[in-house]
């Protein structure tokens, strides 16, 4: 008899890819507060409040890796969870660091996103619940 | 006096940009058990055990989005959590399904991660705790 699938925890690491890793971990610390929580030459690890992290990426320089290179060109799209009730809070709070609003939608079981872009152009989006039909 | 930085849940969705969105949706179910939550021309929206959504997402099909065009090419690096206790399951589950495990690797806190790439070659890890000083 085949095995019955094991058991998966959820979404631990999620990775960008960019162009100037000093200039991204600075937006992502002064947007989000994300923390680093390792570094090296090829990456930064950062602390998505303590439960994911986010890995930010040089461009190709984990390309060579022996067993696992991976790399990636283009602008990527990241969303993050955020209560209703911090929504507004989070648009103020992204114009008044000079991070553009590009778009506001609702979605058809009422939650609403912002969208707007980091450094390099990676499409970030806050949701709130009601987005999803799990979320 | 400026604003505090509003509050954030977590990572809520993450994307993969693929070049057959059928074979990934496939390899998607039947290896991690991702159930569709919402597709169209463009994605599908893939539930992570109901906790985060992963967007399998056509490459080109969101790249002229009209405030939030998305596209990204070459292997990304995605990776889910999983206890301790259920990766040798997940070796012998990989190996059954014929997914090769390209890299098994231990960590200094104890954490231990299997890599393996899904059929566009992205780089798949699951990592047990003891990967990161918050994981």
């Amino acid at each position: 008899m085949a095995a019955a699938r094991p058991k998966l925890g959820g979404v631990l690491e999620t990775a960008l890819y960019v162009d100037d890793l000093k200039r991204s971990v600075e937006f992502y610390q002064r947007i989000f507060g994300f923390e680093p929580i390792e570094k090296d030459e090829r990456l930064w690890a950062l602390s998505v409040e303590g439960r994911h992290v986010l890995l930010v990426c040089q461009r190709g320089a984990s390309a060579n890796l022996p067993h696992t290179a991976h790399d990636a060109t283009g602008q990527q799209h990241l969303c993050f969870a955020v209560d209703a009730a911090e929504l507004d809070a989070w648009e103020k709070w992204l114009t008044e660091n000079g991070v553009e609003i590009v778009e506001r939608r609702t979605w058809p079981r009422a939650g609403c996103s912002l969208y707007f872009r980091d450094p390099d152009g990676h499409v970030l989006e806050l949701a709130t619940p009601g987005t999803w039909t799990i979320y």
